[in-house]
C-alpha cells in the first residue's frame, strides 16, 4: 500500500478563478448539448458543477491519452444521468470535441449516449440503473488496494436519490470493513428527485449519521463553495484506511436562477431561448482547456499469467462428487493464475468456493450476504482486469443482483457467476433455496453464456474455460454427489454438447444437463432393456447451443425429442433447444418438454424429482407415449 | 388510529418460570425435529428460542382458531431457516401436534418445510431468502396503520447475516418514514452466519448506530435475559409513531452447552446421542400449552368493494395515446374500489401511476428508489388482502427486485407489476433504462401473468383484469404514444389474442405485441400492397397464451411465422410461442424471429427499432423469405 498523501498546495485566488471558470463552461455546455439533443438532464449536471469542476483541476490523477493506464484514478457517475456534466468535462480536457459534444450527445451512432457506458474508453462501468455506480467502484477500490497496490484513487459522483436503495448501504459497509480509503463518494445532495423532493431532502445531519454508521467518514459541505469543496477533497485524500463520503448540498439547477431547485425540471432539456439566456448570463461557450495532473508512475503488483501451468483436479468415471465440489477443486488449481479471484457470499463452505481461501487468501474476498455487492465487485475487479468468480447459491446468485448482472452486460463486462445448490434437487431446504428460473433470466442477459455440466470433469473444464471467455459466465452446479461420466482428457468446448449411445437407427433422443443429465442416461437404459433405442445429449452448454447436434439429431430420429429440466418450463433448457431448432431445417418436431410445474416443497432430492416429473421413469414414459 | 398502549403488569415469578419452561421446550423440539430430520438449523432457533418465548406469552395477539382475523398480530421470521423455533411455537399454542412437528418436519408431503411457507396459515409470506421477511412487515404495517386502521403488530425475527442486505435498510428507512410504531423487528445477534463470524460479530454499539441512522429506536438487550426481553418488547409496544428494532445479544447454539458459540454448526442437526443428551439436559420433551392472548375486536377501515362500478377510460381508434397513459387512467378508475392500493418508485409522473395519487391519496404510497421495498411492499400489503400495483421502470421493476419477485412466486402472494419504459422503443435514454430481459424473467416467475399490451383500450381492460387475477401479474407498457386500435368494448381475456386481417388463404402470420404489434400491422399493409396476405396477430397475452389460436394460424399459414419482438431473443415472446406450439400438433414450422440481438444504443425509437431488425420493413422482408 503506496496511498498518496502529499499535502496540497493551498489553492490560490488564480486557481479558484479557473475552477470558477471551468464551472461555468462545463454548465454551459450541459445545457447546450441537452437543449440541442432535445432531451437529458440538465438541471441534475448544474448541481454537480462545482464538484466536478474541482475535482478535475485540483485532484483527479489520469492520463487521457492512456486510458487504461493501470495508474490512473478511475471516476465513476453513479448518477449515470447525469452524462451532459461527465462528457462536458471530457470536452474540459480535450478529449471530446465541442462539435462532437454539442452535436452528437443522444443521437443514434454516437457514444455520448443517453447514460455512460464504456463505448467510451474512459468509462469504466456503464451506469444509469442508480445505487450501481458505488457498488462498482467498491470492487475497483479493493483491486487498487489489495491487488494492484497502487495508489490511483476512485472518485464516485453519486445522486441523493439513488442513496434510497439498499445497495448504496451495502456498499460502503463493505468498502468500510475493507478499509478502502482510495474511495471517494460525492453526493450531490439537490434535495429534489425525479417526482418531487428526496425522502431527506437537505438533512444533511441524518445523511451523515448514516455514511457514519456504516463505517464511512462523513463531510458535509456546501457544494457550490469552491474552496469547502477543495478541502473536502483534500481531506478524503489524506485518510488511507476509510472512505470518505463527501456529502454536498447543492441547488439543482444551480446557476439558472429561473429553474434553480424548482421541482418539474428534472430530466427535461432547457426550451432553446431560456437555454440561450442561461448560456448567456454564465458567461457564453467557453473554451478552457484543463491540463488534468498526471498519476504517478507504478506498477500493478499483480502480472496476469494466463499461460501459468493449471493441474485440474481428476477424478475416475464412477466416482460420485457434486459439481460444486469440482468447482471449487478447479478454481483452486487456477488460483496459479494470479489474476484469478474468487468472491463468496458468506456461503463459501456450501459452493466449495471457500477452497480457493487456502490457495490463495490475499484473492479471495468475503462480501457476506449481500449479494449486488457480490456481483458489484466483481464488476469493478474486472475493470482492472481481475477475472473474478462470484459464487453463492443460484437462486440467490442470480435473482437478487439481477440488475447488476443485466448493467454487467451493458457494461460488457467480464464476469464469472457460480451458483450452487440449483433446482429442485437441493431437496429438503424447500422452494425458496431452489433456482428454477435462472436458466431464463441468465439466457436472457447481454453476453451471457450459460453452463450447466452433469459431472465433476466437466465442471472443472468449463471453470477454466470460463476463466478466458469474455461477457458474462454462468455455470449451475448441483448439490448432490453424482457418478463421474467423462474421462479426465475428455473436451467440453462451449457451444458443444456430448451425445451418448448414438446410432443411425436411434427412435429417440433425450436431451437433459446437469441433474437431469443422470436421469437420461438411466432412462436410456431402461428403453434399452425395451428394445427402444434412444440416445443422450448432455447439453452442458445452454447458450451458445450446439443447433448443428440438435438438428441432425431431429433428422436421426425423425424429431422425437424429450427435454428434461430442473427448471420452471418458461424459458429454459426445453426453450433453449426450440430456439435453436427455430433457425434451422428440421423434420416435423415430436416434442415433450418435462420440467417443474408446480411449486417444489421440501422432501428428499428423489422424491422431488419425481414429484417435477423429471426423473428417469418419467423421462422414459415420454419417449414411449412418442413412439 | 387506535395503537394499542396499555401498561402491561411486570412479569410475575410464576410467569417468568412459565416462560423459562416453554424457552426449554421450544429448544428441546427444535432440535428433536431437526435431528430427527436429519438436516435443518437448531442452533439457529435456539439462539432466538428466549426471545420468543416470551413474545409468544407475554405479547404477540393472535386467534389460533382465526389465522386470517384482520386483528390478529403478525409473526414473520425474516430468518426462516429457524424453522425449527417456529414450527415449535405453533406446537406450543397448540395447531401443530407434536407427532407432526416431530415425525414431518422436512418430510416429502409435509407442510413444515426445510422454510417456511403459507402452505401454514399462520404464515403471512415466504421466506428463506434473506432480508426479506423485514421488508414484507413494512408493507402489512402499513396496511395496518394507513388503511386497516387497526391496532395489530407485526413482529419480525431477523437474523443478524442478514443485516448485511440492502433491502434491510430500504425497509427500515421506510418504516422510520412511514412512522410504522407499529412494527417491531426482533434481530437475533448469535455472531455467527453459515460460514463464520458475521461481520460485525457483537458489535451491538455499531448496529444501534446503524439503526438509529435509519430512523428506528433501538433496544439493545441480553437475548437471553427473560426480563430484560419484556421490557423490550413492552417498549416497543408503546412507540406509536416509530418502528422498534430490538438488537438482542445472543449465542448461537444456547441451551446446549457442547455447541454454544462453536463455528461449524450452522444449518447442522444434532447427531442423536447429541440431541439425547442435550434434550435430556434442558429437561426432557416438555407438554406445555400456551393460551395467547386474543387480539381486541376490531374491523378494518376498508371494506373491499370488487363489484365497485368502475369507469374506465375510452378513446378513440386513431387517438395517439401511450400505454403507460392509459395505464394511470384506469388504475385511477380502479380506486373506485377501496381495495385498491398503488406503490410508486419515484417515477410515478413517467409511469403514469402518479395520477393514482389525485384519485385516491390514502392509498398512494411513495417507496422512492427502492425497487426491493416497492414489491415488498406489495407482498405486505396482499397478505391483508390488498391490491397493489406497484410501478416503475420495466427495467428497474423486474431486475432489481427480481428475488423479491421470485418469492413473491414462493409465498403464492398476489401483486401487480406494471413496467413501462421497456425495450429499445424508449430511445435517447440508452440501454441502461430498457428492459429487454423482462419478459424472459417474468414468464419463468411461479404464478406469473405476463402481459403486453399495443394500446390504451387494451392495457385499461386488462388493468382492470389484473385486479382480479391471483398470482403475480405483470404488463409491460411503452413509453411512446402509438394509435388507438381497439374499440372501448372490446374485451382482452387472459390467454386470448386478438387476429387481424385473417382470412382462409393467408400465407403468412405476423406476431408482435405492444409496440411490435404496430409494426406487424405496417408489414402486412406493405405485403398486402405486394399482394400477400399476411394475418396479424396481437398476443397481448403473453402467459397466459392462446395456443389454439396459434396452432390454428400453423395450419391455416402452413406453419409460415414471423415473430417481432422489442425484447433479447432467448426467452421472449418467441420462446413463448415455441413453447406453445411444441404442446400441440402442428404442421412443419417456417420461422422468423425478429428480436433485439445486439447491445442498443441511444436514437430516436424508429431507429433503434430499425437497427434492431424489429421495424415493419424488416418484418415484411422475413416474412417475404418465408414465402
Amino acid at each position: 500500500m503506496t496511498e498518496h498523501q502529499e499535502a496540497r498546495a493551498p489553492m490560490t485566488a488564480a486557481q479558484a478563478g479557473l475552477i470558477g471558470r471551468l464551472a461555468a463552461q462545463l454548465r454551459v455546455d450541459s445545457i447546450r448539448c441537452s437543449t440541442q439533443a432535445g432531451s437529458g438532464h440538465p438541471t441534475s449536471s448544474l448541481s454537480a458543477a462545482d464538484l466536478m469542476a474541482v475535482l478535475l483541476e485540483r485532484h483527479l490523477r489520469y492520463d487521457w491519452d492512456q486510458p487504461s493506464l493501470p495508474t490512473n484514478d478511475h471516476l465513476i457517475f453513479s448518477k449515470g444521468h447525469a452524462s451532459p456534466l461527465l462528457y462536458s468535462m471530457y470536452r474540459a480536457v480535450g478529449v471530446v470535441e465541442e462539435d462532437e459534444l454539442i452535436h452528437t450527445y443522444r443521437q443514434f451512432g454516437s457514444r455520448l449516449q443517453g447514460h455512460p457506458t464504456p463505448l467510451l474508453p474512459w468509462v469504466d462501468v456503464a451506469t444509469g440503473s442508480l445505487g450501481q455506480g458505488l457498488p462498482d467502484a467498491v470492487g475497483l477500490a479493493l483491486a487498487g488496494r489489495y491487488l494492484d497496490r497502487l495508489p490511483y484513487r476512485t472518485w464516485v459522483l453519486c445522486g441523493d436519490s439513488e442513496l434510497a436503495e439498499g445497495s448504496i448501504w451495502e456498499a460502503l459497509d463493505k468498502a468500510a470493513y475493507y478499509k478502502l480509503g482510495n474511495l471517494t463518494a460525492v453526493v450531490d445532495v439537490n434535495r429534489l428527485g425525479q417526482n418531487g423532493p428526496t425522502e431527506l431532502q437537505w438533512d444533511m445531519d441524518r445523511y451523515a449519521r448514516r455514511v457514519e454508521a456504516f463505517g464511512a467518514h462523513p463531510l458535509v459541505i456546501d457544494g457550490h463553495d469552491i474552496s469547502a469543496i477543495d478541502d473536502a477533497l483534500t481531506s478524503a485524500r489524506s485518510r488511507p484506511d476509510q472512505p470518505t463520503v463527501i456529502l454536498a448540498k447543492t441547488i439543482k439547477g444551480k446557476g439558472v436562477p429561473e429553474i434553480e431547485d424548482r421541482n418539474g425540471w428534472h430530466g427535461k432539456a432547457l426550451p432553446k431561448d431560456m437555454a440561450e439566456r442561461a448560456v448567456a448570463a454564465l458567461g457564453g461557450p467557453g473554451n478552457l482547456r484543463i491540463t488534468t495532473t498526471l498519476p504517478e508512475q507504478g506498477t500493478p503488483e499483480i502480472t496476469p499469467n494466463p499461460r501459468a501451468a493449471i493441474s485440474l483436479p481428476r477424478w475416475e468415471v464412477g466416482d460420485k462428487v457434486a459439481t460444486r465440489a469440482a468447482f471449487g477443486a478447479a478454481v483452486s488449481a487456477l488460483a496459479a493464475r494470479p489474476e484469478i479471484v474468487v468472491l463468496d457470499g458468506e456461503v463459501g463452505n456450501s459452493t466449495h468456493a471457500g477452497e480457493f481461501k487456502d490457495a490463495a487468501p490475499d484473492r479471495y474476498f468475503e462480501m457476506f450476504i449481500a449479494e449486488q455487492q457480490l456481483i458489484a465487485s466483481a464488476i469493478g475487479l474486472s475493470v482492472r482486469g481481475y477475472i473474478a468468480f462470484a459464487a453463492s447459491f443460484a437462486a440467490f446468485l442470480v435473482s437478487r443482483p439481477f440488475d447488476f448482472i443485466r448493467m454487467a452486460g451493458v457494461s460488457q463486462a467480464n464476469i464469472r457467476l457460480v451458483g450452487t445448490h440449483a433446482g429442485v434437487e437441493i431437496g429438503q431446504d424447500g422452494p425458496s433455496q431452489m433456482a428454477l428460473e435462472d436458466i431464463a433470466a441468465m439466457r436472457a442477459v447481454h453476453t451471457s453464456t450459460v453452463l450447466y455440466p452433469a459431472d465433476a470433469p466437466s465442471t472443472a473444464q468449463l471453470i477454466q474455460t470460463m476463466a478466458d471467455t469474455p461477457g458474462i459466465s454462468y455455470l449451475r452446479a448441483t448439490r448432490g454427489a453424482y457418478p463421474v461420466i467423462y474421462g479426465p482428457d475428455e473436451k467440453f468446448p462451449l457451444g458443444g454438447c456430448k451425445v451418448h449411445n448414438a446410432g443411425p437407427d436411434d427412435e429417440v433422443a433425450l436431451i437433459g444437463a446437469g441433474v437431469t443429465l443422470h436421469e437420461c442416461l438411466t432412462a436410456a437404459g431402461e428403453l434399452a432393456e425395451a428394445g427402444i433405442r434412444a440416445r443422450v445429449i448432455d447439453l452442458y452448454s445452454i447458450k451458445p447451443i450446439d443447433i448443428e447436434t440438435l438438428r441432425r439429431t431431429c433428422f436421426d430420429t425423425g424429431g422425437r425429442i424429450v427435454i428434461a429440466e430442473d427448471h420452471y418450463p418458461e424459458g429454459g433448457i426445453g426453450s433453449a433447444v426450440l430456439e435453436a431448432l427455430a433457425s434451422v431445417n428440421t423434420p416435423r418436431l415430436h416434442l415433450a418438454l418435462l420440467a417443474v410445474k408446480a411449486l417444489p416443497t421440501s422432501g428428499t432430492p428423489q422424491e422431488l424429482l419425481d414429484a417435477a416429473g423429471i426423473s428417469a421413469h418419467h423421462i422414459t414414459a415420454a419417449a414411449r407415449s412418442l413412439l
